[in-house]
């Protein structure tokens, strides 16, 4: 039998199987498993172990790899790989983003739940849902049939999860170059970007990067009472506000010195297909209650969202937050600032820009720490490899559209991390849609690319096979 | 016997029985009677009935009276007062601020313990150990003293206590205009200021007023992953930032349009008696870890605190506040902001003008909401009133040094309602001291200042109430 006749089983098998795959899903969503928050460490443990059993439940051979954060998954489809035989590797993970603000959730983030949407019909609603456990679950999925129907995958892949992608990644190097033998694959397969639309698939050719740290200015040593105090006393919020106000110039630029070495436009060419691709502004904007673009005055929103670089105020926090009023002068105040970056900027140097930018602003009186500064480089896939056109080619015929070849605004670190200590090239695949709510509260995946992306992947197996 | 011949039997009473009065300090000091925070209204229910009772122990008639917030509590000495006998009321709040930030305090602030300071000896610790529960109670004790020894005080005295003074007040009007008969009494006496330094006592007779408002800046209709929307879409944070940042120019002055109408200098007079009080500038700002004077360049730190109007962020908050990172960018941001005044500034001008400056610098594409403004005007009073010289006269007699007639740069609200609800006039005395850490972690009273308090106000009343 060839891939290519055993693909319409595979389909039927992944369409008679909707309701333990959901069922699945909504297990691994009941973990709580957040990253970022030291108090959830068990629960990201119990997410590792969870797809680690459902990968040996599949037919690979998982285990679970501590590491001085979270643990990595690693599993393998077949004990000997044929001479000759493509192996990709796919990459997921299994953490998430807290769900705060709790309140705004209107029901519990950790326990999933399917509700309908005008504009999306049926949707999985839970922290999770799409980023990235629903996406990784269209893999797992995916490969449940082919094993089920075929015994064997049509082609050899090791999967390696993480559970540290919202919390910037600490173990995944080093745990990339320990395992460099097991880990260097082809091609790795990244399933954690999004389609052009809810109709039409997309490869994402273009990712910018990240850098980001936290600003603590400290003033008094303990906080004063603004009526004994206030006039003489240096308020570290004004500082703080008065350095973050001085971020971005009246055109929307950002106002640091030298943030921009490096950035370039894009080419003409790609400039012109991303305008082909007839993008709507108003209703990007308009889907998150927003009327009027803001940020650099002289590009379009997809170009300021695809290929400029933004510094962003993530959260501040200082003084009294509680209800009422409080007449304090508080002992400090801090933000959280992350920067998207674009293809040949340097992390390091915008770390130092904006440290240099942020300690001249500093009074005499007053201290700053940096904490935490910590970057990826922005990267360009090159959209002319063979294994991206079987990729879109196994899309088209799974939407009956051709895929977009597209930027994304968001920074999947992995990617460089895979070039860079691995040599590997990686195939963005993914089937978020931008009002996935994703890092917001009631993220959503819509039942159709939950389906759809399982029935994609297994025909994209099946291309990567080869048709034989 | 006259009241003059008593009053060595009264300190004398206050001396013997200074283990049990830290006791029923201690026992009100347990009561978390925070005001602002509505799950605390049974703990401020509580410790309005605690203070009735112990007035009723005392041998005052005295009740709770509930409001349509924290209650009152309201106590008369004597059933009938003999005609041309001077009539005071006492007033005092036993409601406190919240604790927050909780980690920086080194105990539980609301399980008083004494501590030894090389500054200031024995001390008190825990949240109203000095605002308003110490002071509250040295009055409360010279009471009690004078009750013991005498049968009665030396003046009629009703005594006012509210529960609401450190959020706004908001039942206090409307109570005095209820009960204009039974609280318009000859002069207010109130406890909740500061003496000059640990040895000199002091009466204050100029105040600040206060503006307070909160200012949410809203921008898209839910928190937005910085890398999907990033360089598009309006961040509130900065549109905040920017605003706060230019609360304040260069010189420290507040750049607010009409912040200003109204201001004056006070007399050359009154600024050369406070340049001989010989005020450490280096010590009041070294006592709190800072080294320079912020604000107004061109005024001495006593000058800013006592008679300059000031604008401060009392608190901040937007996005992600947790551990670690949070590509966020978060719908909206907030603000919590006071201004203390001077005399003839107008609040309502005030908060109009703070409006203004907020209002023409929010974009279109935002949402900006001003929260709860609110605010009493500063108010100087009257140093030549007969009743200050004799309260003077007992605090020199006392402790052995004149009494400071003082700026301060709090707000006491009350004494503006007292003038502008019941037309009665207020003395100021307290025995507060900068470094009491009110409204701040690890809050103290000096033990010294609780018992010398009560020795001063057991001399007070003898001295309001005539020699004869």
């Amino acid at each position: 039998m060839t891939n290519a006749s055993l693909l319409p089983d595979v389909l039927k098998e992944l369409d008679r199987t909707r309701k333990p795959a959901l069922e699945r899903l909504f297990a691994l969503l009941k973990i709580p498993s957040i990253s970022t928050d030291p108090a959830y460490a068990p629960d990201c443990q119990r997410a590792a172990q969870w797809c680690a059993d459902t990968l040996s439940e599949i037919g690979f051979e998982a285990a679970v790899h501590p590491t001085s954060g979270h643990p990595m998954v690693v599993a393998t489809d077949r004990p000997k790989v044929p001479a000759g035989m493509p192996h990709f590797l796919f990459y997921g993970h299994y953490d998430v983003q807290p769900p705060d603000p709790l309140d705004l959730w209107t029901s519990d983030p950790f326990e999933p739940r399917l509700a309908r949407e005008k504009a999306n019909g049926q949707v999985i609603v839970a922290r999770g849902a799409q980023d990235n456990k629903g996406q990784l679950m269209t893999f797992f999925e995916a490969a449940r049939a082919w094993k089920k129907v075929a015994g064997d995958l049509p082609v050899a892949i090791t999967v390696m999860l993480e559970g540290e992608e919202e919390c910037g990644s600490p173990s995944l190097e080093p745990f990339l170059k320990k395992h460099k033998k097991a880990l260097s694959r082809d091609l790795a397969l990244v399933c954690d970007t999004g389609q052009w639309d809810k109709d039409t698939p997309a490869i994402t050719t273009m990712l910018r990067g990240l850098v980001g740290l936290e600003v603590v200015v400290e003033a008094a040593s303990r906080d004063l009472h603004s009526g004994m105090y206030g006039g003489a006393a240096r308020n570290p919020i004004h500082v703080l506000a008065s350095i973050l106000g001085a971020l971005h110039d009246r055109s929307g630029k950002v106002a640091v010195p030298g943030f921009y070495d490096g950035v370039k436009r894009p080419p003409a060419r790609q400039l012109k297909q991303w305008e082909a691709l007839g993008f709507d502004e108003r209703a990007f904007l308009g889907g998150v209650g927003l009327a009027q673009k803001a940020g650099e005055t002289k590009y379009s929103a997809l170009e300021q969202v695809w290929s400029r670089p933004t510094c962003e105020v993530n959260g501040i926090t200082g003084g009294y937050q509680g209800v009422g009023t409080k007449t304090v002068i508080p002992a400090q105040a801090s933000a959280k600032i992350t920067c998207r970056l674009v293809p040949d900027q340097d992390p390091k140097a915008v770390i130092q820009a904006l440290r240099s930018f942020i300690e001249a602003r500093i009074p005499d009186d007053c201290n700053v720490r940096i904490l935490d500064p910590h970057g990826s480089p922005a990267i360009g896939i090159d959209a002319t490899m063979p294994t991206i056109a079987a990729a879109a080619q196994a899309l088209e015929e799974e939407w009956g559209q051709p895929a977009a070849l597209t930027g994304c605004g968001g920074s999947i670190p992995i990617v460089t991390s895979f070039k860079t200590a691995l040599g590997m090239d990686s195939l963005l695949v993914g089937f978020g849609l931008d009002d996935d709510r994703i890092h917001s509260p009631n993220e959503k995946y819509n039942v159709q690319s939950f389906r759809k992306g399982a029935r994609s992947w297994a025909r994209i197996l099946a291309r990567l096979g080869g048709e034989g």
